[in-house]
């Protein structure tokens, strides 16, 4: 698998399905591991760290899951490599700027993957299309599971795993929701709702990484603690969170039909106008209107386009994915002409299927 | 003819042929006359004025061109249908108002119509699609002519025509060409330009009325003076000063295609997006965009719509003639619905005609 047969595959995760799809994006666990006796990754020298990634490899060859698995190296790659794995969420920034003696197993569809030598020496992610954070829990369980055997993980009875920054040391758990709230943004009560979430223990950020303003509508809710509740404990109470968040933007768009229909139809075809006829097009713009189109789809008040065209649209008008649709380098202002062309070409595609 | 019926037509000079007609919208020489021997409309009591519309009617008779014509009669219609015979441009705001003892002769097609006891007693006007400025004073010369034998004009041989207000005197003539102009506009020459156009001696003023403002880049030139050049000269001069303005308008095309065409096909393209996709439009928002479409079509970036169908568009979605198209009484809020209903219904048609 090279990253430009990549960058051009659609991912499981984006496939739309899962329960409450258009509501709910995605759902995302990780485990952050340690191996015992080995220093954490940003204390250990370059030959250390050379030899996690040979071990984590090697390891691989004894799992089942793990064997299929492609291996990109990102200290064997070039940056614009770099960034088109991390507009698919397989690596962090972290690992796009350092690279060396770093790399990504991913699973088949992208439905896992184990990032090698970040902040932890093993990152070990799953992530699933719609409300199933269950499901992408049980899935980088078995894969924790199948490394265990191989490894002996950094661990202890009191703390639980040990890991690199405090922040994540006892289950070293992180699940997330990518959320798609744009009835509780149009109807003005998304701060509330999000304070709330935050004041149940969730962490509640933008789609658009760290402390970057909010496009499209989307956020990302997950959970601050890792020591004290178990892993169990852990994904219901996210899910028990989210399905409260999930009822208010179900009834902030009923109150958008009753109030305002007209207002809330024009919204959504002039969104689904613009996107099959743009021919320039930013990538926040892009994700604003295809915000209101997804909105449309869910609320039956347009037919198409399929939420996993949307989903996958998502990633692929990033500019290292735009760079690779164009074949060329490109400066910022081509790749808002290059982003239009591939938006109305797979609009297009997707209307005569239908 | 009913104004009901009416309000379905097109009308001739809508149809987007004549030269230049992607520049030109219409070409439209009004003659203002009176009769001898009456007092001037406003001066004239109830019976005389209501004497003047039996006149008329009766020389129409004897008219080959005016037999055939349709009567509507402002003092038995209401407000309403005034209002769609004032969106034809076929009446004045002042006939719109006032109403009784006034009324219009409107030909075939509507390439000419006669208002009786606006501000004069006749108002005879000729329009015709593109840049055609002498076909238009053609027809309405031979109108005039054809009336000149059942009526005693008001004529002096030193001031030529007399007329109620004393800018119209001497040939009663004026002649205007409605220009659009979105290039000037974007490169913002159009001000530049428009001052130019004045310091020739002909008046400029936007698409809508008295004084208000321009919307759909559409502008009206017409000429000043109606007193000392000869009918010749003024369409003459006309013709002149219009050729340098569509020369301006061609080169302000031709450099926004050499600086920003992605821009500029972004422009056109989006309009037409959200012309074939809005819920909601009002009258000056569709002028605007409709502009955009227009200008598109006009220099080959669109295949479609038809100019004939933007024009028509233009008179269609008034309120008065939006009022007819959804056969009830509307909010302005419904209004705009109605409006987009229609605009999205017309394009259609358009689309798959072709």
């Amino acid at each position: 698998m090279t990253i430009d047969e990549l960058s051009r595959l659609g991912a499981g995760w984006l496939d739309g399905t899962g329960e409450a799809g258009d509501v709910v994006i995605s759902s995302r666990v990780r485990l952050a591991r340690n191996l015992a006796d080995v220093p954490f990754s940003h204390q250990a020298d370059d030959a250390q760290n050379a030899s996690m990634v040979d071990l984590v490899l090697n390891a691989g060859q004894n799992s089942t899951q793990l064997s299929k698995a492609w291996f990109f190296d990102t200290g064997d790659s070039e940056m614009s490599d770099r960034q088109v794995l991390m507009e698919r969420h397989l690596i962090s920034p972290t690992l796009v700027k350092r690279g060396n003696h770093g790399g990504v197993l991913v699973g088949e569809d992208e439905r896992f993957s184990v990032m090698i030598n970040e902040e932890d020496h093993l990152r070990l992610q799953a992530v699933v299309s719609g409300f199933q954070p269950l499901s992408a829990w049980e899935l980088i369980n078995s894969i924790d599971d199948e490394f265990s055997k191989s490894f002996s993980y950094a661990f202890d009875d009191e703390w639980g795993y040990l890991t690199a920054c405090p922040t994540n040391v006892g289950t070293g758990l992180r699940a997330s929701l990518l959320m798609h709230l744009p009835g509780l943004v149009l109807v003005q009560s998304i701060e509330q709702v999000l304070r709330g979430v935050g004041q149940v223990g969730l962490a509640v950020r933008g789609y658009y990484g760290e402390g970057s303003e909010v496009v499209g509508n989307l956020f990302q809710i997950s959970n601050q603690t890792t020591l004290g509740p178990s892993e169990m404990d852990i994904i219901e109470n996210l899910q028990k969170v989210a399905r409260q968040v999930m009822d208010y933007e179900k009834d902030a768009r009923e109150r958008m039909v009753k109030d305002a229909q007209a207002q809330l139809e024009d919204k959504i075809w002039r969104a689904y106008g613009l996107l099959q006829t743009a021919r320039v097009i930013s990538a926040q713009e892009f994700m604003n209107l295809a915000s209101a189109v997804r909105l449309g789809v869910g609320m039956g008040i347009l037919d198409s386009p399929e939420p996993a065209l949307l989903n996958r649209l998502m990633i692929a008008v990033q500019p290292a994915h735009i760079k690779r649709f164009a074949g060329q380098p490109l400066e910022a202002d081509d790749r808002d002409v290059w982003r239009a062309t591939m938006v109305r070409e797979r609009l297009g595609e997707s209307d005569s299927s239908n």
